[in-house]
């Protein structure tokens, strides 16, 4: 056979970066032993020499220069752990262009730069994995792209993100609002300093982005998607939900409609009925439920984020990329299962069909409930359910409404005319509500 | 690159391979939209050329004579879907002989005879694929050899048998009796005419055989394990159980003793706290529930049997056949991710620790349960828990404990010091409880 062991270089030693060299580092005999020589970890760059970390390799492996790695002859395949856009990028299409190959755990860099980076690839016959990049340990990347591959999916839909779903937790649990959660989280180093990026779903997002193009063979860009946060939940809406028989979850969702076929891709709040399996998956857990037209739903659930588990998943590629470079069969299967993809664009979020939550905040007065509900029917949107309460001390209503199915774009604007009615004292709230999945 | 197409036979025409035909027929299109060129279904052997079928393949590629598959230069991909040991046995070493590669869904054959024929691919560098072996629809053969194959286990365990979690499931929710169960389950085609098989626990056996070679780089012998089936559990044991908090269920389970390092595989009923993962999973579905020492806990839930969920694992085992072709990397990854299998042999049954339900059926006598506290005091098994219930009609009581851990040598010794009590009426019920997971 040709080498005697696979060379790894970390670019990174963050978080992830720290668990994949202490992997590399202390299971190295393990490892060994599955693949029958070993992957050796050569190099790992860092921007800080002296930072503390987690796990602190042997400080002669560390260099604070990037090029000693990538470009490097001597090294065959570069763990890209740094996050962030550049200069990841820049670093992986060097590589790449230099032979070497790649493990990524970057969602980011692949959601919005994927094409160009996988096409590089392509030319150069050079490898990128990335099952860090969605949803943790959880190794859904290879389900979809091979044990998943010759089913035509349904539908995938999923909670991607532990921090929003941490959050959601604690408040149905503990009646907390969004914002306390939050500075709790955030102190316990559950969140970021600068949260957004989690809590307004684009972390989500750039997941879901490259589980639609495993599943369809699209790779939707993050403007065509919509993508909306969980900062507006209010505790009262997962408590009107409750009643209603819902849980809110931060959910990805990816489906072709029955209606005319189109792909739908979107993330957002949503409630979902108890009883669907993604609603009890609590805490900072992922999940990701998928359905083919032959096997039917399969569902995997496990840590989404996290030093090791993310570590596990980095490490499992660079195992394969060892197997890979021994029988020199890289590219073996395209980085996204398909030979070939498509150009089509999800359909605009204005024409999609779902059922919805709305609670306004209104007057009470007589006639409210009538002007509304002429509203709706205006626009041909019906009401499956109608929850009143009583008035605050403020003589303030919260009333709740449960839809059928509508279209997206007769629902904004019916809410846009509710939202002119001089007896609705607040923008009002809107979730959609997932009854079909 | 090489062939235009990559060539398969099929052996058997039952459920999974008229569903794997099926598959490759009318998804044929697909298929090569994700490959690049044709899967092409050459041939299916079969038993009787008029049975009816789910779904009847063209009659030009059936035919009786396997032997038009098996050692055809013209057939590269052989799928063994026939079933039990012999034919598929000798069908499939004469394959593997001839420089055909093996997709299979026969777990019994693998389980039984796998070393004999992983060795022979070895020999003839083909490859031997069997994601269908395990849990139907569930990808969990490539999530253990590929997604997690940095982890070292800590555990594995999962419910790996339709028919006996849906009877499980109906007799927990309906209150019925084990045979009443089982004769609508048979009516309704949910069970097999013969269903010893999956009731005794052989099927669930034969995948955890499987899963402990992957795991574990260890493939014990069905001798070596201890395997116990259903028939025997009652309404009212089901009913103890959830009145102490448990469910029970037919588990698998394998893992490396926290006080020995010693592999314990053991396939029996036991009782689940409610809250564990697996405690939910109803019907006839199955779950893997793996922990690694990076990945943490790892959910897998969906269809685990069934003609189109299995088809779906066939198929894609196919196309990864037909990329590893077209590569020309058959034996990439060794056929249980293990680059040699140790010859370590499990621990025998009579050494595990674990907790134990027991149920005595015992005279309404005073003393009894002194003696039987005795008999337990003299084997240092101490008790959790007692529940007297009261007596039936005929003056016998159910008595049920929970003891802490123990050895099952001590149980069993002291069960039958137990049961040779004149006050103890009938042979005692005993279930393991496993709380540790």
């Amino acid at each position: 056979m040709n080498s005697q062991q696979t060379t790894v270089g970390l670019l990174g030693c963050g978080n992830v970066g720290a668990g994949v060299a202490k992997m590399l580092l202390e299971d190295g005999a393990y490892i060994n032993q599955k693949l029958g020589w070993p992957l050796a970890l050569r190099k790992i760059a860092v921007r800080n020499l002296a930072c503390g970390r987690l796990f602190n390799p042997p400080p002669e492996l560390l260099t604070t220069d990037p090029y000693e790695i990538v470009g490097n002859p001597e090294i065959k395949v570069v763990a890209e752990l740094m996050g962030g856009i550049e200069p990841a990028r820049t670093l992986v299409l060097k590589a790449i262009n230099s032979g070497q190959h790649i493990v990524t755990a970057n969602k980011a860099l692949l959601a919005l730069h994927g094409p160009e980076i996988f096409e590089a690839a392509a030319k150069n016959r050079v490898e990128v994995l990335f099952e860090a990049a969605v949803a943790g340990g959880i190794p859904i990347i290879r389900t979809l792209k091979e044990g998943l591959s010759a089913n035509r999916i349904n539908h995938i839909v999923g909670i991607f993100n532990g921090t929003t779903n941490y959050i959601l937790t604690r408040m149905s649990r503990e009646g907390l609002d969004f914002q306390s959660v939050l500075n709790e989280a955030q102190k316990a180093g559950y969140a970021e300093a600068d949260p957004t990026f989690d809590v307004e779903g684009f972390d989500a997002a750039h997941k879901l982005i490259l589980l639609t193009a495993l599943c369809y063979g699209i790779q939707p860009a993050i403007e065509d998607i919509h993508v909306e946060g969980i900062s507006s939940i209010t505790p009262q809406d997962i408590e009107f939900a409750a009643e209603l028989g819902y849980v809110i979850k931060l959910l990805g969702l990816a489906y072709r409609s029955a209606d005319d076929d189109r792909l739908e891709v979107r993330l957002h709040p949503a409630m979902l009925p108890k009883d669907n399996l993604l609603a009890d998956i609590g805490g900072a857990m992922n999940a990701v439920l998928v359905s083919g037209h032959a096997s039917g739903e399969i569902l995997l659930t496990g840590a989404g984020a996290g030093m090791m588990p993310t570590a596990s998943s980095v490490t499992a590629d660079l195992v394969e990329m060892a197997r890979a470079d021994r029988s020199r069969s890289f590219q073996r299967t395209p980085a996204l299962g398909w030979c070939q993809l498509s150009n089509e664009r999800p359909k605009p979020m204005s024409e999609i069909r779902t059922s919805y939550y709305l609670r306004f905040t209104v007057a009470d007065k007589p006639g409210v409930l009538a002007s509304l509900a002429g509203i709706f029917a205006e626009r041909n949107i019906s009401l499956a359910q109608v929850l009143q309460k009583r008035p605050d001390e403020n003589g303030t209503v919260p009333l709740v409404m449960l839809t059928h199915t509508a279209m997206e774009r007769d629902m904004l604007l019916a809410l846009k005319d509710a939202d002119g009615l001089p007896a609705v004292q607040a923008p009002t709230m809107l979730i959609r509500v997932e009854n079909r999945l």
